[in-house]
């Protein structure tokens, strides 16, 4: 067997965990010599690739790797950046094939969410038009948890945690401050079309009873403002407080962005995040108190609780692609396929990125309760296990430590880009 | 020794370890037969002492009180509400001591910030002038850190360990997604007038330079929008992105706060948190992509970033409060004493709170770079030690197994209030 180097590369928002599977990618590959020769990454994803912009992972020891699979964000820079159709750009295809040739480069192993599942496809389509020699592999990575294919996408289950985590927390201090005149808590999660991450946060209520989160606002249901205050007032009325979880994404049933239609009387567009202009709404309309916060990238970013089920499966994928890449699967995705909700059982099985590239999987209509506020039995069944577990991780002077990728480029070996 | 009957109340906005306090008092109370009989709290704070809303702690156990201990916000509710001075509103006070004569209240024991050491000391100057029989103490508390006479106030470390930990966290996301445009985060942390959390979030640096804060916006410095982007843009020039924490609270120099200064093109104000006003400058004058997070109560409900140090000191001046009540030291508040910066030492002492109430501790000069725009070395000496330890605490299916409070109401043994 001819031994060809593989290239990883990280694409698309980072998670708390997909440096986990960056650390599974490089342990599996060291462990196929047969196969596998020199292990490099690109930097900034596939825009590195095509820049030539790579570094050489051997300098990573294992207390590194063990490090790496321990710190959030993306070691090796990401990019939201989408490739041409093979036949409107045939040039781009060209410089990329000039550079996997230059580095001898069998293995493309692209981390990311459905864009990326796309760019798997497309340079597979394109090499095989070519002939040109690559195996590339998809690997799944989003805290949207939008990908088709796969049960689950690491990263979702850390940034559900950490959602779920803080409503509860802010819930407690919002009970003990609700006084005489109502007070309303909004809190904006990630999920533009898809409200994975805002149904998650109804696992804070447990099993109580009128627990936080009081009320979900998903971008699958259209948001009617009658119905969100009356639902909004009737809390209050009932507890004393509310709290609510709005998707960024939530839109009116024109199709309108929630986030763009706050105006103020002279009709000019307030701009603002979704939970800032629901606060507003039910302030404006209901007179109580309000609060909102928006976790942004820190809902993304928090290595400090991780979901142990999170990082094994981020683990367990980039293991699997590295093991789809030694034989040869060529577009293929190592998926998560779940066998059981309780006890919680998966297992990993390939999915083909071109049947699943660039599909949204939103959250379906048995999860989300009737009136469209809030998700169903069935909805916590399936976010459950996906939390479950802590990974016990080091601190050093009280703030988590997290380790630092400095390796050097490889020596280029082509001309520059022409862009 | 007459035996007599404890009321401790909670005051202000809660904390991640306020209710370790609570904790502490009760079990220390306990081990006090000789001179405390029942152990009572006040529902909402000073309000539920005016409106005879008591409950008995005599059934919770020692789990129970070891579970409320890791629980965040405050179990038996909390307000803000000021006591009017006693000579311009006496029949406040009388219905306080009402209560308190009806239910043999012989130690009132107040969980709070500056206000709440003011209540404690007009309790005892009104009580002092009609010689009524009781012993207030004051036990501090607040996230903001502005207590005078401590060397820090339990909540803080714990708030601060939150914030420096999301800083370095969403500065790993950023550096990942920095492209060739520039990217620019903006988190605003809790602080009106004093800005020591924004302080706080520089630890996220360690010993690295370059690294998340690049700035830090306090309310202590008048606020420069040409100075601020200046600082900016080269920081974005030499990094490829920028970080930066503002205060809630910053200003202008006429006094103006940045969050009420945003107007579009028609003069028209545009509402907003600070955080969200600064990102809005940064994208107008420098096009820069921005993004902004608020975490809002999140920071100071994290009851799982605790940290161990505020932790014990929260506990620590629980139980000392209980003991300078047992004493009769009317109108103290137990402080938190710092010996040394490194080893971190410290010790509980006495204050009176007649002579910090309503005084508010900001940022020093010396702890404040000589541009504004960050801390010095001397801050982070004294911030260190405060975010230092992690507590161990259960999780229950992937969250925090936090616990909640439920009391029966003592029987009221006065009529109504009178409001």
């Amino acid at each position: 067997m001819t031994r060809r180097n593989l290239l990883y590369a990280q694409s698309g928002g980072v998670t708390a965990v997909i440096n986990a599977t960056a650390a599974a990618i490089i342990e599996t590959a060291r462990r196929h010599p047969e196969a596998i020769g020199a292990i490099y990454a690109a930097r900034n994803g596939i825009l590195g690739a095509l820049a030539e912009n790579l570094v050489d992972t051997a300098a990573l020891d294992d207390a590194a790797l063990a490090a790496l699979a321990l710190t959030p964000g993306g070691a090796f820079g990401s990019c939201r950046f989408d490739l041409d159709p093979p036949d409107q750009n045939p040039a781009q295809y060209d410089r990329l094939f000039d550079v996997f040739a230059a580095h001898d480069i069998g293995y493309f192993l692209y981390n990311g969410g459905n864009g990326s599942m796309d760019t798997v496809a497309k340079i597979t389509a394109a090499a095989q038009a070519r002939g040109f020699p690559i195996t590339a592999i998809g690997v799944p990575k989003t805290v949207d948890n939008d990908l088709e294919g796969s049960d689950c996408s690491p990263g979702f289950g850390s940034a559900a945690k950490y959602v779920a985590t803080s409503m509860l927390e802010a819930g407690l201090d919002l009970a003990a401050m609700s006084g005489s005149k109502g007070r309303v808590f909004v809190m904006e999660v990630m999920g533009r079309n898809a409200g994975w991450l805002a149904a998650a946060t109804a696992l804070a209520a447990r099993d109580r009873v009128d627990a936080p989160p009081h009320i979900i606002l998903l971008p699958e249901v259209a948001f009617d403002d009658e119905t969100f205050l009356a639902k909004v007032r009737e809390v209050v009325e009932r507890l004393g407080y509310c709290t609510v979880t709005v998707s960024e994404g939530v839109r009116r049933a024109d199709g309108s962005l929630v986030m763009e239609q706050g105006h103020d009387n002279k009709g000019h567009v307030q701009l603002g995040g979704a939970g800032q202009c629901i606060a507003r709404l039910v302030s404006t309309r209901l007179g109580y108190k309000h609060h909102w916060a928006i976790p942004d990238y820190l809902q993304r970013a928090a290595g400090h609780l991780v979901s142990a089920t999170d990082h094994a499966q981020a683990r367990a994928v980039g293991t699997a692609a590295v093991e789809y890449a030694v034989a040869g699967r060529k577009a293929a995705m190592p998926a998560i396929i779940r066998e059981a909700d309780e006890p919680y059982r998966w297992r990993i099985g390939a999915v083909d990125t071109r049947a699943i590239a660039n599909l949204e999987r939103l959250v379906p209509a048995h999860f989300i309760r009737e009136d469209g506020l809030h998700v169903t039995d069935a909805a916590l069944r399936y976010l459950r296990p996906l939390v479950e577990g802590e990974v016990v991780r080091p601190y050093r002077d009280g703030l988590p430590d997290y380790s630092a990728v400095n390796l050097r480029s490889l020596r280029r070996r082509l001309p520059a880009q022409v862009s």
